[in-house]
């Protein structure tokens, strides 16, 4: 039976991990740490976390720890903790990239003598992160993918997948790699055509100052959809171009060929294949949420 | 003062406008015209038009005559109009490029013993068309931009932008040529990038059928906010692609830059500058609707 539960990292997901986890009913101790003390505040003014982890101690009388830092961060604790903790405690992760996570993984822990890991990526997010936006029902309705390393999960997996059912999300099981080259295609290319999008209007308004206010109070719910993630931390997502490069270069690519192929066919039939193309897939059943 | 308006086509904008004027307090006549006659009893089903447009005699006896198709339609409008109708009527457009509809005007309107034209655009719409779908609240916040062709305005044009602002329009006078560089940049790339992403996606799932309800599960708020307008008709954009090519395309060319320029630097520090260009472009003063 989990009782205790450490969450590193009490941003945005970390506490609205806490959050869903109390709103779910569970009634044993979470405890929490982060860089940043307004952060752990925060968290903890909220109901996220009972209070700060004060040691190695409280890491190994953790049943569960879960990593919800940058991808980067994720892989240096995965690190520390390895050799800290007993086969008995589970680490689970949020990361967005999973392939170089699951292969540390493989390495350090799910091994004779090694404690269990359990690589996962909730798909909800802001487009701003801290704790103070944290909710539980961030997470209700989301996806929340796994990647496992073993056929067989522990009861603690078991366990932890229960809950994250109890948060009201889909659970799905993909291989790593697979992980990676979908989540570059729904995630990370959306987000690094925000980025591109808002950055090239942000030049352009440098270039035409009197006019700035003029695109954005022209620009309407179009522009700003198509921009919202611009607001997005680097911090995030240079872990994620860093650790699923060829993918997302991959996805990126693919999208530049495409707005070439619509830029030379302007005024051609073809123009009319590409929004019908672009119809049916948004034909397709989309989810409610 | 105006009495009798007639909408030559009765679909989302047309219909939302017909609904805005009975909103505002319009009391006189409101005609209406469609090449689909569910699109035209839907009009008069919901209070939109009062009636069907009859033929020529009703042209003439209209004050104003607001052209709510796509520009290839109002163009042809235009030309079919500017013989028939009399210096006492102004002819108005919704059309979403401006500088083709301003040079036509600028020949057959306006001038001793011709019909007055103010070209316009409301920035408003939805993914998908259809009178079903308008409503007067569409117009509610949105920002109406005109290219008029004359320093002084008629009397039916200062009575037409009296409406405009009575329907919560935000009036936004400019230049036709410069209106269809800030629209390519903020309204017409948006939608080849949603399209583009779209029709990228849609090939990918015919690759990959046993993963589509996985993409689309896993996407989440962002793939739906990226594909949204992915929905959008060609029937319009055909149009906004023919009389704008060169803006399009020049934003397109850009665009493409800008997405190698962040492949080429996805380990780079100078992800770091792109992901701050955006975050300043973000931060900048967003119109509350």
């Amino acid at each position: 039976m989990m009782e205790r539960i450490t969450i590193i990292g009490t941003g945005l997901i970390g506490s609205s991990i806490g959050l869903a986890l109390r709103e779910a009913g569970f009634a044993g101790t979470i405890l929490g740490l982060d860089t940043s003390e307004a952060e752990l505040t925060q968290a903890r003014e909220m109901g996220a976390i009972d209070g700060a982890l004060a040691g190695d101690a409280e890491l190994r009388a953790s049943d569960v720890i879960v990593l919800a830092v940058p991808v980067m961060g994720i892989l240096d604790w995965m690190g520390r903790l390895a050799p800290l903790l007993s086969p008995y405690q589970l680490v689970t992760d949020v990361g967005s990239t999973k392939l170089r996570i699951t292969e540390v993984a493989a390495q350090s822990y799910n091994g004779a003598g090694q404690p269990r890991f359990l690589p996962g990526h909730p798909m909800a997010g802001k487009e701003s992160g801290g704790a103070a936006l944290a909710e539980a029902g961030l997470l209700n309705g989301a996806t929340w993918l796994f990647t496992p390393l073993n056929e067989v999960a522990s009861e603690l997996e078991v366990e932890w997948r229960g809950w994250v059912a109890k948060f009201g999300c889909r659970v799905i099981d993909m291989e790593a790699a697979r992980h990676d080259v979908v989540c570059a295609w729904v995630s990370h290319l959306p987000q690094m055509v925000a980025t591109a999008m808002a950055a090239l209007l942000e030049d352009e308004f440098d270039q035409a100052p009197e006019v700035a206010g003029d695109f954005l109070a022209i620009g309407g719910r179009a522009l700003r959809e198509m921009t919202r993630l611009g607001a997005s931390p680097y911090s995030m997502w240079r872990d994620v171009a860093m650790t699923n490069t060829d993918a997302v270069g991959a996805t990126l690519f693919a999208l530049e060929q495409r707005l070439a192929h619509i830029r030379e066919n302007l005024k051609t039939p073809e123009l009319r294949e590409e929004f019908q193309r672009a119809n049916r897939f948004r034909e397709r059943k989309q989810p409610v949420r």
